[in-house]
């Protein structure tokens, strides 16, 4: 009988977990929001993953939980632990990737490289860091943000009031220093439950209003030594925060040549969506064989360069399926991926991927080919 | 709204349509001959596609009708386009992928080089063609076979009595010479209803048992002639029969440089799986695209040398899982495709993909995976 792989969560990650979960011969179940999602071909159940019995009567079907994103909270996921059933990443990992204090406490620990930063419960709090970082701090509520959601560049403690009104108890808000980077790279990891890991090669990724919108793998003049502090950084995060399954790790690349830690995400991420044409094993299949205790894949570039860009928002007028006609006929070489949902401004609902042996023309290609969908 | 392609029947190659068909955005729709077939996914339907009414009201909420084989009865197709249905290969076409006499005769017409051939009726009639070739003939039942079965080498007239016997009203045989030759080719084509052709590289094709068992892209020590001769070949045929789709045609090299037709498929063929690894765009999404009459993507090798091995038979003992992470763990650059079938010996249910710039380390590794699984 097939492995029964169940994913909470129908988003696009979810989705593009379906193409390599067939050819594996994988049985991919998926605990979707709401009917009509991105991966709505392979859900199997619709509700809602804060609530255990819902999300317990989705696991009696499956051999290994998973995730398309990381907000099903701590108490469902250890009362399922607690039950037998096998959560990867497990909760012990993904407290990490919810709560943003909790993560660079632990960083420091492991000693990893990353910006200054201290909780700050007040604006007195917040000045104090401001005053000791030359007047500028990111402020990040620790939790629920995502795609540049619950950050700010702030340059005085009464500028996140708001946020602190809204602090509960002891809960505070991360203040980190505002890093002088000359560009983002990420390097993600795979990992398995035995601790056997492979990692991806260093990418370079561009964000534009906090989304990340073009991605070049490897990243471009990496020196070697770039590429190794790189790729220690996701193991010692793979290994120190027991990570299962795929992990990125967003990094920012500064001008005296020190690599930082930005962010983390314990599932398939944006940064690493050029493998799916780019590498000899894509990050979904990668995620899959990880979390399902499979032997892990070959991750070296199938070409030189492979450049990834997202496709936002979609069609201002027409339909997306003129926009594919005239994207497909002008670049038979890029390959077009959709997450089936409908465009609106902002919105990723889809990307690109060229893969070639010349990095101009490969970010020519993918730039153009996205372009036509907006 | 996403464009629905529906596929008539359930197996391997409708099953590696719903990767591409995901990616791409299409809505895949399946009518399966039973429950929990390959591509049991996407079925959307249960019938006989010999039943014209099943077929109907299948095609009823597709935007075009494709195949997973080549059975559907014309009655059925004619049926169905008369009612304003895109059929795709439409019956015209189809009719050579039925009957190899049809075929025969119109790639005659075409002036396309083809073993001799002729109808036989009787054993006279064959052994009058067996004493105009140095006795040793093939002889084919023209409709239903498939993968071996309906052929036979025959070196009396006798040799064919109980086909023979079996013949009904004007109905005949196929003979054709015993071609000398020193390997079989194949050469696939993708045509779009309006004509647009793109073709693959000529691949190399390892029968064993009549059984296609490898596959090398493109084909060893291929000349630039006999590139050419093979795709001009493929190309006077997806226009002269007018296919639409992907077209395989299966050919024979002989000692003396000639290139003859053998057999042609209207639909993803095996000796086309390399091209999912291997080719910047696969055989399976080029079939959507070509059928619903998208602009074809690039065929390009994204390496120097892709293999194909089939998995045949499965394990005699233990789980196929078991033999999965074998593979897997030996073979981390092997791209592993399973059918979710059931296996039993001879049977296809998988096959093996490997891309690389060194072909015999490609051979040895795509042979070494897939012989973990049997």
């Amino acid at each position: 009988m097939a492995l029964r792989v169940g994913v909470i969560g129908g988003g696009q990650l979810a989705r593009m977990m379906i193409a390599p979960a067939v050819e594996l011969g994988l049985e991919l179940r998926v605990l979707a929001e709401e009917e009509g999602m991105a991966a709505g071909l392979a859900a199997t159940a619709v509700g809602d993953y804060r609530d255990l019995d819902t999300v317990r009567a989705f696991a009696a079907d499956v051999d290994v939980l998973t995730f398309d994103h990381e907000h099903v909270p701590q108490e469902v996921l250890r009362a399922l632990v607690a039950e037998g059933i096998a959560v990867h990443p497990g909760p012990d990992a993904l407290q990490f990737a919810q709560d943003k204090l909790v993560m660079r406490a632990r960083l420091a620990e492991l000693g990893v490289p990353q910006p200054e930063w201290a909780p700050v419960r007040s604006a007195d709090d917040l000045q104090r860091f401001l005053d000791e970082h030359d007047g500028a701090a990111v402020v990040k509520t620790p939790r629920g943000g995502y795609d540049g959601k619950g950050v700010r560049v702030v340059r005085s403690g009464a500028e996140a009031q708001d946020w602190l009104d809204a602090l509960e108890g002891s809960d505070a808000l991360l203040a980190e220093e505002l890093v002088p980077f000359v560009r983002e790279l990420a390097q993600q990891v795979a990992r398995r439950p035995g601790g056997e890991m492979i990692p991806y090669p260093v990418v370079e990724t561009v964000q534009r209003d906090g989304v990340c919108a073009e991605v070049i793998a490897p990243a471009p003049a990496a020196t070697e030594r770039l590429a190794e502090v790189a790729e220690d950084i996701g193991r010692r995060i793979a290994e120190g925060l027991g990570v299962t399954g795929m992990l990125a790790v967003e990094l920012f690349e500064t001008d005296d040549e020190r690599i930082l830690v930005n962010e983390l995400a314990m599932r398939p991420h944006n940064s690493g969506h050029w493998s799916q044409d780019g590498a000899v094993t894509g990050q979904f299949e990668q995620h899959l064989r990880a979390v399902a205790d499979l032997p892990l894949g070959d991750t070296r570039p199938r070409a030189s360069w492979a450049v990834m860009v997202n496709i936002l928002g979609g069609p201002a007028e027409g339909t997306l399926g003129d926009r594919f006609e005239a994207a497909m006929a002008a670049h038979p070489d890029a390959k077009i991926h959709t997450y089936g949902k409908a465009p609106r401004p902002g919105r990723k609902v889809g990307h690109v991927n060229v893969a070639g042996d010349d990095l101009d023309d490969a970010v020519y290609v993918a730039r153009a080919a996205a372009a036509a969908f907006v």
